[in-house]
């Protein structure tokens, strides 16, 4: 069958950056500018050209942007999505690709090659003026007012030169004309990509954050008190002085009673034992309750306000799963899986149990009231003023759930920001991502080697993967004690701990700790690490327990992080991923890697010494462009970190680090 | 809004092959078998299952194939495309995957553990067999007749014996029954990918073909006598003879008298100069009648039938161009640009004119009218017996109109071969043959150093492009003497044409070369070559005369062309490019490939000396693997082109090869 229009003789093909041939919205924020790259050609010699259309939702009209020719076919256009405070620009955007042969423009340019040629055969040259003027009087019939008279008069011209019988002609062509002309292109045969890429805008934070996870019922300044949600309002000032956004709690409601685990995850809690906060639900409520210990909603609303007042964003944990004694059970027993002696089926990896927690049914006949009350969870919260959800373990509830809940949300909320910690199969972390996830948790814990960080990270900060996953890295978790900071030497469990949130810090524009454990460096597991296996479980954790944190340990390492935030907020390059490049290194503990900003005036150069035992020193070979820098030539770099400046040459240069000082932060500042 | 049903948990993504994400079907031929693999998971820790589902258009149920799971949530499974002469499945194929949660053997899995651990904890074990015991009902249900039953014993027996209170429990699943669950899959939940992708199915000649091309007017056994259909005719016993199957005559229908060319280009023909085949059309007729000299539709049919009694095919020549005695010209003079002074615009490349040719117009306002006369062309000749066109420019043509033509001519004719000869960028030759085109024309011709052969032939026989694009490559054309045949010395020139006909006969599956000039060493040119400019015009070129060719010539190279051929029969592994494998030699003017066949049977390894000047020598480093040999062991190779057997021992051979050499064409022989 014959198209609809056979005149069509433009292919669009290869449209980057799209995720799964269109099927998910690529991800930015608000006030990035996007490469829109393509394929466009058609037939033949004649000249194409072609517009890029893009819109936010709330728009009707498309606004256009130029594409430029690139060499083989190749045509790239730059998308601009907002001011950065233009809030209401958040959210859904598409765009599209429009592309038309350009007979004017064919047209010139073989004018030019017959005026060039004209000492040979200038006859030829009237008859081509005037198929010009033709041309030309077909885009004033596509003009008004003003322009189309301008473009009858070049007409006219046109062919007033084809009559006067020269021999010899200059061109009659003028930049103004040709760019009239192209203000009325001919789109009657024009070809539209289908379908329109989508492309979702989120606020900055997004893309850089800096989190600090802690544990409310720990926040006393009272020894052996339980915390507050209060506790909690008077310690934001101090986490925002330290430089954090982002002030990450585990789950704040009422804690199940049946199967409570007691302090180091023993089966059995005694009277007083406090019980895991994700385990979720009680007499009190479920999910849109407070844990009674942690205060009220007024408690709550006003640890909102303290936080509004520090810049940072309170994020609530969502974990889709019930204690026993959580009101669904009862309410709704079809959320849940039955056996065949009549109990609901508990969590389980056989022969472990988890009888404390009963996982949701996402084939429950009824999924979309299970559906409805989950997104009620969001939604209540989000009526609150939460912006910034930390997800528990999304990857074990259905994938179509999260992609409509998600977007559910940002209808009402476009600001929100959704952190998915799904530690599973790479498909699956993309595919939540992919799904709406703002932020996703990664491998970084488990990579600790020189070849495994550089693989990691130039996987997940360039195309495809970087279109739609926006890594959040964690040196640590309360669920994840790595066997690296297992260390009792404390000169060397320091070093190892500051080496990973330096990493953590410039390696990513969102990291976050869980402290105060963190820069306390509590390094004991609940069972110590042996050469054959090792626990990533913190002895005493406070997953089970209240525990107290003594946050005037002269050993704290507070202060680097304080530093290290304080260069993240200074240092542009360090706010994005996408200019992140590893440098070599003649050493395998020393790993170096700079970041830029987008207009490459802000380029910090890392250099981690990865041994926290012994000092590493090796000689740097830089890739000069990536740094911004000419091949040969002198700069200056300024270790951010001490303050120390360094007056380098070309591309090579000597770096020692002992595991005290761990790394340098430079500032590259080229030669005035 | 929600789907509208929530609970089909599983992903399917990254479905290979594809080209443009579905938009254009890959390329497969008559009983081959095409691995598709694909990203397949769900949710959580439940097991996935999925099959393949694929069928021919003729069919309406689909067949199924089974998938293996690789790691990291990839699967793979293999389609196959009906048998060897099973005419009726060419044409279009399609096929989907669905994918399920298997709960079933999600269940098996968490059983088996339950089992190994029932030392220390049994008492789950009666209530998991209730589970199974469930689970194998709910097959019975999906079962019918015999199976069904055997189902429900087995879930009778699962029950039994959960409650014989045992304190060791044998696992009671057998293969057995773990078949015949599967049998009755669970598939209320099944995602099934979309869209359905497409394969198209060319007969074998559309991926092995050896191609002779002629001009039927130099066909004559008479000195100085026009050349018919009947001497082609005659001539084809002979050219079956040196193994080619393809027989490719440039147009053979009546040439435009108005700015006909004489011998080598000129402006101007004196009378009885024959002009050039590509301006078609003249009083006699267009694109569906024959030059009168050439003979009579008696003398085609003629000719076609001694074409298949010798299992060849003829090819006929479409150029979509008319010279301006074309009936089309008068005719539809809508198909064609008419210029401000009523002129009919002929083809030009400022300054250059070529007058003898008009170009159609493919913004006709009667484009229907046009598109369904040219498709009439190759339905004229399709219906008189013609199976392979080569098509002139198909790139001066718009692409619309080749996807709807070549699936008209298929629907008639699926068995039919299109090649496209567009030497043309990468992206527009890349569209021609996404959107039909069967082979087509490549660079190989200026391909010529050892990189050059090894980066092009890389790209071209690896997926994504070789899921579209079968390359066809040609040493030589009419329009293209390449500057390397240009040469005086009798002995180099021999060297290069041996060269470069061994190198497209092993290289690629489809070749062809235009003859006789070819293996009579036809190098002169229009123009000779200098240092900076060359000519790829042949001097007295066939375009526009006719000539008389001595095939008696001792020094042709029909004797090495008719040996490449019989080697290309004998061996599978050159009948196919996707098991190319270029291996490592310490010498740049020494290339080393091999071809396996599918099942590796058959491997041919060839080494290519690319000096035509001087004897090269090497080590080979062979990568054994590619071969299907170990690294370690002795295996014979056999020169086909001179019968030579040589012992070799692990992967490091010595090579020597002159010019008059040129090559070898090794069988492996492994060790018994």
């Amino acid at each position: 069958m014959k198209p609809i229009e056979g005149r069509k003789r433009i292919v669009i093909e290869h449209v980057r950056p799209s995720v799964n041939c269109g099927r998910y919205p690529i991800k930015c924020v608000l006030g990035d500018s996007v490469e829109i790259t393509a394929a466009i050609f058609g037939d033949g010699h004649d000249h194409v050209a072609a517009r890029l259309l893009y819109r936010h939702a709330s728009q009707r009209k498309w606004q256009t942007a130029n594409f430029t020719e690139l060499p083989n076919d190749m045509w790239a256009a730059t998308l601009s999505l907002g001011e950065p405070n233009e809030t209401d620009k958040l959210g859904a955007w598409s765009f599209t690709i429009e592309a038309w042969v350009d007979h004017f423009d064919t047209w010139t340019h073989d004018l030019a090659k017959r005026l060039a040629a004209q000492a040979e055969s200038s006859q030829d040259i009237p008859l081509a003026l005037r198929i010009g003027a033709n041309h030309v009087d077909a885009a004033a019939s596509r003009a008004k007012g003003a322009d189309a008279k301008k473009l009858n008069l070049a007409a006219t011209k046109f062919r007033a030169l084809a009559d006067s019988n020269l021999s010899f002609y200059d061109s009659p062509i003028q930049d103004e004309l040709v760019a009239l002309v192209a203000k009325y292109p001919d789109l009657s045969f024009s070809t539209k990509h289908t379908p329109e890429l989508s492309i979702w805008v989120d606020r900055e934070r997004a893309v850089f954050s800096s989190w600090y996870e802690l544990f409310p019922r720990s926040a006393s300044a009272v020894a052996g008190q339980h915390g507050t949600l209060r506790d909690v309002a008077d310690r934001i000032p101090e986490i925002a002085g330290m430089g954090f956004d982002v002030l990450y709690m585990p789950p704040i409601h009422p804690i199940g009673v049946a199967y409570r685990k007691g302090p180091n995850n023993s089966v059995t809690a005694k009277a007083g034992d406090v019980g895991s906060p994700w385990a979720i639900g009680a007499a009190e409520g479920g999910h849109t309750a407070i844990l009674p210990e942690l205060g009220t909603f007024e408690d709550f609303d006003q640890m909102m306000k303290v936080a509004a007042a520090n810049s940072i964003d309170i994020a609530l944990d969502i974990a889709f799963q019930c204690s026993p004694d959580h009101p669904w059970v009862t309410e709704h027993p079809s959320w849940f899986i039955h056996r065949p002696d009549g109990t609901i089926q508990y969590a389980e990896n056989p022969p472990k149990k988890y009888q404390d927690i009963y996982p949701l049914n996402f084939e429950s006949p009824d999924w979309r009231g299970l559906w409805d009350a989950l997104y009620g969870v969001f939604k209540f919260w989000s009526d609150r003023g939460v912006r910034v959800f930390r997800v528990d373990n999304p990857h074990t509830k259905a994938l179509p759930f999260w992609e409509w809940c998600i977007a559910e949300v940002l209808k009402h909320a476009p600001d929100t920001i959704f952190l998915a910690e799904a530690f599973t199969r790479p498909h699956v972390m993309y595919a939540l991502a992919k799904g709406g996830f703002t932020q996703s948790y990664t491998y970084f814990t488990w990579r600790n080697t020189k070849a495994e960080l550089v693989d990691y990270f130039t996987e997940i900060c360039n195309a495809p993967v970087s279109d739609f996953f926006r890594p959040n890295v964690w040196p640590n978790t309360p669920d994840i004690l790595h066997a690296q900071f297992q260390v009792e030497d404390l000169a060397q469990r320091r070093a190892i701990f500051r080496q990973r949130v330096i990493l953590a810090a410039t390696l990513s524009s969102n990291y976050g700790i869980y402290g105060p454990a963190y820069e306390l460096l509590e390094g004991r597991a609940a069972t110590p690490s042996t050469g054959k296996s090792s626990s990533e479980e913190y002895l005493d954790s406070e997953k089970y327990q209240i525990r107290e944190w003594d946050r005037s340990d002269p050993n704290s390492i507070a202060p680097l992080i304080a530093s290290l935030n304080h260069i993240r907020r200074e240092n542009l390059a360090l706010q994005r991923n996408e200019k992140l490049h590893f440098h070599t290194v003649s050493n395998d503990n020393l790993l170096a890697y700079s970041k830029s900003s987008r207009d490459d005036s802000n380029v910090i150069l890392t250099v981690v010494n990865l041994d926290p035992s012994g000092e590493q020193t090796g000689w740097l070979d830089l890739s000069m462009p990536a740094l911004g820098l000419p091949w040969i030539g002198s700069y200056d770099v300024e270790d951010l970190l001490t303050g120390a400046v360094y007056h380098w040459k070309d591309q090579w240069a000597y770096v020692a680090l002992s595991p005290e000082a761990t790394a340098h932060v430079f500032r590259i500042h080229p030669a005035l």
